[in-house]
């Protein structure tokens, strides 16, 4: 395995707790792993050596929250929505009618453009969900196909309560058959915990169940008005709870209390008109924060990371060094990945080789430069992915 | 001259009445102008031939409020600011002095970096204004650079009273020897009338010599709060009032009633977080509603007006077709470019080549996947600038 030095680094943020973030720094990748990190003065030698040239380089994005295994587009939805028109929509309906009909190779084919869209843009590790197939063979064949092509795969057949069912028989369906189906290719299960999909009871059995068959619990809560979602990720540890767009005090002080990261998804709350998310409060109560982009064709259909750092820093109070580490160590963290050989969302030996230049001498200029294309170069497990 | 024809268009904008919105067009650009529209079926040979297999296209982006003739950065004070820490700005002051002792080529340099980096992001029309030299010298040599690299230059002498003049002194030098200076480089002059710059009569005088040297008008007003800067411009038959984000019922009513076009900045108004303009009481009135950049490196340092056009549906209520009209036609207007041989903002035969290729089927993508870098292709003026 050769190694590769970066050199000519203007700004390094590590997200790691000694190294901090460095100017004039050198990095050293070798495989897979970041072999050495530190001042550009003491960098040691390499086979290969590459000057950024006074950029800013951070650990690449990771984005703990996408559904990407879908079939169809909604923008004709969202236009009308974004009008005020009336348009008979459907909502997630018609994705699921469009995943169930659509041949693997359609899914695969969009998964795979939405990848290399992310990884263009400087992520380089993602979660998907599966939670448009909602049958047992295409909840099972959506966790497949994403099983091949991103990092991390949650079961999410708690999306919503699929036409011609009633709620208790859909969830034990899920427990049951559609669960035992799904394990092999997934390592976490979420449920859609809000008014119009699953109760606080049904949630708890979905968590209840997938824990007991060793998945790892995230929960969708929250989102859409005050609820029960919160309450439970904490009371069941799940290690992430996503939306919190309407939080109480007592939400908040049960996130900072605990081992659950509160995913915020700010373009979602933009393209649903919905507030965003009291980012400070949580913030200045303790509470992990993961910023995410939930890419869906429904509610969210952005890859983009650094959309949604800007948008926390220009109007949810977040500072650049919070919003940056959010949407780096954070989402590691709400995927229990942040510590440890082969870490992501920080830079440091033995982490893995996740690595964005930015086009920008200092990681600020995510803010500062709103909506322009920032990503310069991008490695991904020690493979140059642009 | 050859002509080439790009077919293969999903949704063609055109922003001319009669040709409207189609789907499955095509297009044939000559020599830097446009030669044909219609449907693909009707389309006529050509010498070459481009197939965009189902992208969306769209006249390129105006961008009709810039000011990209500076030197030095301002992230820390960016960063400082969003954080709510105190730091010790200076504001465009520190932007004069770097810029002033800056030398032509690395002023050049920064110019023509930015200008392609909106080039590449689908902007093929530009104007910029000089007011960061605020010298005779400095403001002549603004112009001069600037006339060789934008399609339109602005005399904005009358950005903020220097240190060490006082303001009628430093008006008096602006509309005698500076106008005559910067005159012969500029088609427009500019005046930022608002409390802590210069005051209504003040403006007037701006703006009375700038129209007698035989240049076209426009203003900078109602930024901070209400203001005089609306009904200044309209009275003065401006082509543009640029920010608008405080504005009077009567200031909505003078603007519909107006050729003025009321120019929005929604990027600046996120970066200094004020509120965002009221495009809906605008557009309902009847007015006449651009949106561009204001690209510059302390209140709004991006070139993005697909980030403009995402905000303004996310957020303004524009619908999809109004921002993206806005940000191609209104843009044109506001500039007085938008009729005639070599029209920008609109795909119609005699019109300025400037086309603009999506990564997408539909212009609603622009809003429906904010952040996400949609430009595949540009023809400026006819020639293939990415
Ligand atoms: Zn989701
Ligand atoms: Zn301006």
């Amino acid at each position: 395995m050769t190694a590769t030095l970066i050199t000519g680094i203007a700004e390094l943020t590590t997200n790691d707790e000694e190294l901090g973030t460095l100017p004039d720094a050198a990095l050293v990748l070798r495989g897979a792993r970041v072999e050495w990190v530190g001042p550009a003065a003491h960098a040691p030698d390499a086979d290969d050596r590459i000057d950024v040239e006074g950029r800013a380089v951070l650990p690449g994005w990771v984005d703990s929250h996408t559904h990407l295994v879908f079939a169809g587009d909604r923008s004709a939805e969202f236009a009308a929505r974004l009008a005020g028109r009336p348009y008979d929509a459907g909502g997630i309906a018609v994705t699921v009618e469009a995943t169930r009909s659509a041949p693997d190779y359609v899914l695969v084919a969009t998964l795979r453009r939405l990848v290399r869209e992310a990884v263009n843009q400087g992520t380089t590790y993602l979660e998907t969900k599966t939670g448009y197939g909602l049958t047992v063979a295409d909840e099972a064949r959506s966790a497949r196909l994403a099983s091949g092509l991103v990092d991390e795969v949650t079961f999410l057949g708690a999306h919503v309560v699929p036409p011609g069912w009633n709620a208790d028989d859909y969830v034990d369906l899920v427990c049951g058959e559609m669960l035992d189906a799904v394990a092999p290719y997934a390592r976490w299960a979420d449920v859609f915990c809000e008014r119009g999909a699953f109760d606080a009871e049904l949630s708890r059995d979905v968590l209840t169940a997938a824990a007991k068959a060793g998945l790892g619990l995230r929960v969708h809560g929250n989102q859409l008005g005050p609820g029960p979602g919160v309450r439970l990720a904490v009371e069941h540890g799940a290690a992430s709870v996503d939306h919190c767009t309407y939080l109480t005090e007592s939400d908040v002080d049960a996130l900072a209390a605990s081992d659950t990261v509160a995913t915020l998804l700010p373009a979602c709350d933009l393209s649903t008109r919905q507030p965003l998310p009291d980012a400070r409060a949580l913030l200045d109560a303790g509470a992990t924060v993961a910023l995410a982009s939930n890419c869906n064709p429904g509610s969210s259909y952005t890859t983009s990371m650094a959309f949604c750092v800007a948008t926390a820093v220009l109007q949810m109070g977040m500072t650049v060094e919070e919003a940056v580490r959010a949407a780096t160590w954070g989402g590691a963290r709400a995927l229990r990945r942040e510590s440890g050989e082969g870490a992501v969302g920080v830079l440091r030996p033995g982490a893995r080789a996740d690595v964005h230049v930015l086009d920008a001498p200092s990681a600020a200029h995510l803010a500062y430069r709103p909506g322009v294309p920032l990503t310069h170069a991008v490695w991904r497990a020690g493979r140059r992915a642009r």
